[in-house]
């Protein structure tokens, strides 16, 4: 049997990456993947044959990938985070449904869970995804912005947690600020707003601000924003949000008062 | 200054646990935590004072956690899956947040991150979690139904990929039904769903249904459920939804047949 791991490398630091990870690496010969996540990987990417391809070419990296487990090669593709979430998983089995060329039958496939952008994030300023929440990319790239735009709005409505993947680059400036128009419908001004960029990695920044002081993050910076909902508190340097215990605590008061 | 670890162990293997946590448990001499977490840390978990804590005494844990710390002990406060995520991190801030006893000010927290079981879950039957997605507790303990209803109501609207945890349990019965018939009014009953018990653990199970033959699982399973949304396709033995690649693909198709 032929294999293929598509991996999640987890969000940049290899102290982040699962021992699964770690073993199916071992075993691989070649590598496909974007530089930038090859890179990431530093010793563990020496002595294998490496695949780049950039941003943008996540089709042609799947059928890759593919191609060179169907011709014999114990084969990783590499995606950052966890490789289910935005991440390459899905492209293979997109493309596996559309046009399952026959010698792609023979490639087994397992897909490698790895700690996402977000819960690195969520856990440096404490511990704002402890209650419900919402995981939307607000990249129009393929997704019209009419759904992005109302699964904010219904996100909104419901009170949930909201992490914004895509949040801002070089070539999308506007949408952060209009999810910010959105958000105020619903949320009150002082809500704790989590900006993160390169969490893990190298030039990690973390700025912790409000919604309505949310401004669009530099230009050129992949970031990730984490909207709190009406239970998120930000008290000294911790973000969370509550899981209700508060009421379970005002319980115990009342009755130590009793 | 004195270590408090708050330490996410993954879905259940230690094949999962990160190198990070991996440290913490090496560093600290002493265990918070529900008896079945601790139990699943194997060697991980020998020559460290255990302090076992049941189901609901999440409160007592956190403090039993943040005493040990403050007293000297380099201490991990024990949750299953993502720490962050319906974890043991944010119990330990509200607590903090409600009654900052003078001791437990000289007490340095680390939060660690782990892979969430929805995370392990979906990587197991292909990427369902590829797309926007919402994650639900249909636990009514802390959090009224009439909120969690809500939250169903618009997730499904918005049509997200929604996770359910705390989905079924001994004494939660009618609450994943309920979800069911909200989730029909706007999604079609082939949807794919999937439910996922003890994955990575011994007793791993996992079934992969439709919404209209969702039935409550057998008592006692605390299950994760995942539903997809109106691009989640279950093929072969793979679930996953879209990320739209499929529209690339038909140009890429149309390009050639020009």
């Amino acid at each position: 049997m032929n294999h293929l791991y598509i991996i999640g490398t987890g969000p940049g630091g290899l102290e982040h990456l699962s021992p699964t990870a770690h073993a199916a690496l071992g075993a691989c010969t070649d590598l496909a993947g974007h530089g930038l996540y090859l890179n990431l990987l530093g010793h563990l990417a020496e002595g294998k044959i490496h695949h780049k391809t950039k941003m943008g070419e996540e089709l042609a990296r799947a059928a890759l990938a593919l191609n060179l487990a169907a011709s014999g090669k114990t084969t990783a593709l590499i995606s950052s985070g966890d490789a289910g979430i935005y991440g390459m998983a899905t492209v293979v089995f997109e493309l596996l449904a559309r046009d399952l060329k026959s010698e792609w039958k023979n490639v087994e496939i397992e897909v490698i869970p790895g700690i996402s952008a977000m819960q690195a994030a969520a856990a440096r300023v404490g511990a704002p995804l402890a209650n419900d929440f919402c995981v939307i990319s607000l990249s129009d790239l393929l997704t019209p912005w009419e759904v992005i735009n109302r699964r904010i709005d219904m996100a909104s409505q419901g009170d949930f947690v909201i992490v914004f993947y895509n949040a801002v680059s070089n070539k999308r400036s506007w949408q952060l600020l209009e999810a910010q128009q959105i958000l105020m419908r619903h949320r009150q001004p002082e809500t704790p707003v989590i900006i993160a960029f390169n969490i893990t990695r190298k030039g990690e920044q973390l700025e912790i601000t409000t919604l309505g002081d949310l401004n669009p993050v530099p230009l050129n910076m992949l970031s990730l924003v984490i909207i709190g909902n009406s239970e998120t508190r930000h008290i000294g340097k911790w973000v969370y949000t509550s899981r209700g215990y508060h009421t379970k605590l005002a319980l115990v008061d009342s009755n130590h008062s009793q």
